[in-house]
């Protein structure tokens, strides 16, 4: 059983085979049926009371970073994943940075600028929610945003074409190589949510006056170009997903699933670290008996 | 009951009353014995249960900052303060600040600026661990780090006199009070630990394999300045509290009342600003209802 479930998520995982996936192919409702939603919703507790102590060592050690990148259609579950999935950890380590539009100043770097200043230092987690990946999504939707850039050989919208966006796919390859070249572990969630699921969501959205403050005509115009961002998503997702730096499809129409799917396999890469406290040195050994001598001989 | 232990975090707080507080009228262990330390767990579950909704409003409202600064002596529990206090709340809406020994960068910045661009954005909670009052604590105890500043007046040791130190007082006071006046909710702890308990944490620390590796020569030495570092709290602390930035002395002896009261503190604080959801003008209700029959008639 507990198989199956290993092989289910292991599945999620995208493997960089050059051709375009399609979307249809992957459902966004949990389709196992060994475990439900209980059984998930306690594994997930375990594996979270888990990632708390290894969390604790990877700080420790101050020699990976993690970079855990959040995307998805508005209503997705992003903010409910770092809300469930990060609450139980030391905040002391973590580091949320979402990104919105981006700033006159923002634009007059390049694309990448905003993204390098919030990624997370040596022993913390750094979650995107959104991320440098909206370069090749909302802008892709909605190329006019490209020109806002003033990139020296893009003139007009026809200068943004295949071999535009090819680029900027090679450059995240690589933008994200370094990174991990350098210490850095990448995991990618894209949260895949039907057009239905977003619907009930919205509505549920509206009625509630906890959360009808914060919608917005834009969601509901975004929603207008979902066919669109569906297919920047599989192109992104499919140029971009390496084996050091996977994408993940998360099927999101059950919050309780995606949650228990981000968490666990989080939780499984920081444990195949298998990273253990800092080990002293003989010098150091040393020193530290030298030090409980001299504070035992205070007066 | 209840009253009493009001009572007792009413009179960890300082009022400024312009004279210089002395630490030995001031304790560091838990003193009141009408709750017990399984009391103060169980009312800081529920603190903090109650702290993690309101802070969703606060996040909502997006009207306020809070900065919380903690200050205390090596081994103080300013890390356990934020690994267990701030662990139940949502990660984004919190910032968790350490300061180290200032790059030559920040060094030739004045003393407020690393500071300044770590601080808590609006719905934001900001935990400063160590602060800005490190520059009339530490400096204080070693003046010659004030002359890597390269302050225009202060060309030697003798010119960072009794003047100097009122001069930052100042300044410290005018920095927060912009601060305030501009939406900044300020909070700031001095977790009050007797020298006795500091050996006994040290030892611990020496002992144990998952902390030692942490422990190092500059907390013993420091730790010869005790009395020096004393007296630049009580005069940082005095000069500085403020009816509207108060600082509060938490006798830190005992881990679980430190946490306790630093909680319960909090938790008051954000909860008599009386916060809730953003409430809808008509104009955006008539705009939600819209949006509401077009996502209904959508086939």
């Amino acid at each position: 059983m507990k198989k199956k479930m290993n092989q289910y998520l292991s599945n999620l995982k995208i493997e960089s085979s050059g051709e375009i996936i399609s979307f249809r192919k992957y459902p966004t409702d949990y389709t196992l049926t060994t475990h439900t939603k209980e059984e998930c919703e306690d594994l997930l507790k375990e594996n979270l009371e888990n990632l708390s102590c290894l969390q604790d060592k990877f700080y420790a050690n101050k020699r990976y970073s993690l970079l855990i990148v959040l995307q998805g259609m508005d209503a997705a579950g992003k903010d409910g994943i770092i809300s469930h999935v990060m609450r139980g950890m030391n905040p002391e380590g973590i580091k949320v940075s979402g990104f919105k539009t981006p700033s006159s100043t923002e634009l007059s770097h390049d694309y990448f600028w905003r993204h390098y200043k919030e990624l997370p230092a040596r022993g913390e987690i750094g979650i995107f929610n959104r991320s440098h990946y909206e370069n090749v999504l909302i802008t892709k939707v909605h190329p006019e945003m490209i020109l806002n850039e003033n990139i020296p050989y893009v003139q007009d919208l026809g200068d943004i074409n295949d071999r535009f966006w090819k680029k900027r796919y090679r450059q995240i390859r690589k933008f994200e190589q370094n990174l991990i070249e350098n210490g850095t572990i990448i995991l990618k969630f894209y949260l895949h949510l039907s057009k239905q699921e977003q619907k009930k969501r919205f509505l549920e959205r509206i009625e509630n006056p906890d959360k009808n403050w914060k919608f917005s005509m834009a969601d509901i115009s975004e929603r207008g170009y979902w066919s669109d961002y569906q297919c920047a998503y599989e192109h992104a997702v499919s140029e971009t997903s390496t084996k050091k730096a996977p994408w993940f499809i998360i099927p999101a129409d059950n919050k309780w699933f995606a949650r228990f799917a981000v968490g666990t396999i989080i939780t499984r890469h920081i444990e195949d670290l298998k990273l253990e406290y800092p080990v002293l040195s003989k010098e150091q050994v040393t020193e530290l008996e030298q030090m409980k001598s001299y504070l035992q001989a205070e007066k």
